[in-house]
């Protein structure tokens, strides 16, 4: 048998929580497969070296024969190099007494030196994902200094809405997760997204019944929002941390989609083109999409309601305003 | 396609760091095959139990499909009922200023209850993972109260210090863990351990080197011993936290072995019995296996120098002086 060439998997905030979830299951060949073997190339900041070090001492003790080269850096210009994955997780935390101004200030250096890092060193070719908050902007400042690197390759991590918003029909309808299909979220990654379950149905054997004939709709317009909202926060107070497991699960249903392909819609914050639902251009927005062969294509034949359509403007007065905030700091 | 039935897996310390690194990768099918559904029975203390809730909500909002059902519970007498396989990682942790006896009383009447919680609901086939330390003592004690559980059936986590040796050679000989074969470690999970490599080859195409041609035999009788045996405590040291994510692996792998086979010898914590080592009858003790059909079969073709042997002896003497302890204790 002929071995594979190696992959080079670049993460930033890798001494993370959602780091921490996330590489063992990469690293137990779940996402790329049993038999691509990967480098590792971890990145945080300074003082969370050790840990990181650490780390690397326990993916060894996991004896991953996938493995090819570990490196750990600071750096993100050696950190990219030749990387066909780069996954985000790391950006400046929210503190209570931020303005949203100041927190954007703080990522945008961030995203501005990764997306150039990205450009310089990075293959042309690299799936890129953004995790770290806010990811939509972060990602738009990613894109917009990665020069060398198609836009489209650059993708809003907003799967674990969508998986929160099917988490919550499976315990309403009482069915599998794996029956509901074609519910996303539009927009952005923050309390004004809005799930869209209007093209979504519950597909047994053969059979589709749409979720409208199957749930109210003050509920779908009401508690189904906001819960899906709250989430975040509601895992947090049970568990007194945040949600790093399902993050990074959605990290890998997300890279799953883009890479093997999907038949149905699937959420995923990328970058506006031209398209019947108003959504500007130069804004990363979740779409619907599906994906075939490696890309991503935004499903443009929807018929979004009268309160959708308010729902995705809403989105992208939020997401513009980001924008100009952000865009003018890097003028600064 | 016919569904397969779903079985029964049951955790303890279910709201921990090492359940919080294994479940997700059982979860994705990584474990039990990608067609088998299972109930989740997670068990923990009750201060733990929002924490648990939180984890659940976790892996709802993942949107694994092969999850039939979740309880959460207290109560291993509800938690092991009609288990398949249970993994008993919850233990009483060991204080500083605490003895040995101290630690062991507090242990022994958890793995007495939990032995016996199995030996009245669990399926009398069922497989169970010790990994609470100390762990050869606590899966004796499970064994001695789970009366109608085969003792073959009750298997001491010893894994993680195999693949720790491998991971050393690994770097040693700056070969690929999958081509290091037949390492493994005798007697108790404790700093008597001893991992033995006399037996092991380097894998390399269809040619097999035997190891102690490839490393001195001072590092093979120092250095490997006391890194393998401090390994816990460094990653400690670097990471500030326990390593649960090599632990969880361990779990896995162990589990990997025993169900679906295993060509050369794995490190498992097992009963002894008739055995040309020297270990006296009636000890959870590790052994070099190999599996088959989901039965493991102690290996007792080998031929230990004696080094090797006066290290049995110091494991066994280890472990008949904690069990005289823990039974003592029992009786009061």
């Amino acid at each position: 048998m002929t071995q594979k060439k190696p992959i080079t998997v670049a993460i930033t905030g890798a001494a993370g929580n959602i780091a921490y979830s996330l590489i063992f299951r990469i690293c137990s060949g779940e996402l790329f497969g049993n038999d691509q073997p990967f480098n590792l190339s971890l990145i945080d900041i300074e003082p969370a070296l050790p840990a990181l070090e650490g780390l690397v001492m326990e993916l060894q003790d996991s004896n991953f024969r996938l493995i090819n080269k570990t490196i750990c850096t600071t750096d993100p210009f050696e950190g990219f190099r030749d990387a066909d994955y780069a996954i985000l997780l790391g950006s400046y935390p929210r503190n209570k007494n931020q303005t949203r101004k100041d927190l954007l200030g703080k990522n945008v250096s961030i995203f501005k030196i990764q997306g150039k890092a990205l450009s310089f060193v990075a293959k042309k070719t690299v799936k890129v994902v953004v995790v770290g908050n806010p990811v939509n902007t972060n990602a738009l400042v990613t894109a917009k200094y990665a020069e060398n690197i198609p836009k489209e390759n650059i993708v809003a991590l907003t799967r674990l809405d969508m998986n929160r918003s099917i988490s919550q029909l499976s315990r309403k309808l009482n069915k599998n997760v794996s029956n509901i299909k074609n519910v996303f979220t539009w927009g952005n990654h923050s309390a004004s997204q809005f799930v869209d379950l209007s093209n979504g149905y519950l597909l047994e054997g053969s059979k589709k019944t749409p979720l409208t004939e199957l749930v109210e709709k003050e509920w779908t317009y009401g508690e189904f929002q906001t819960t899906n909202q709250t989430r975040g926060k509601a895992v947090i107070l049970k568990r007194g941390r945040s949600s790093a497991g399902s993050a990074a699960n959605a990290v890998i249903d997300l890279l799953k989609s883009w890479i093997y392909g999907t038949e149905t819609y699937v959420s995923m914050g990328v970058i506006s083109d031209n398209n019947p639902y108003n959504v500007p251009e130069n804004l990363i927005f979740s779409f619907p999409c599906t994906c075939k062969n490696g890309s991503w294509k935004i499903s443009k034949d929807l018929k979004p309601n009268d309160f959708c359509k308010k729902m995705i403007k809403k989105n992208v007065d939020e997401l513009v305003s980001e924008r100009n905030i952000a865009f003018g700091l890097l003028q600064d």
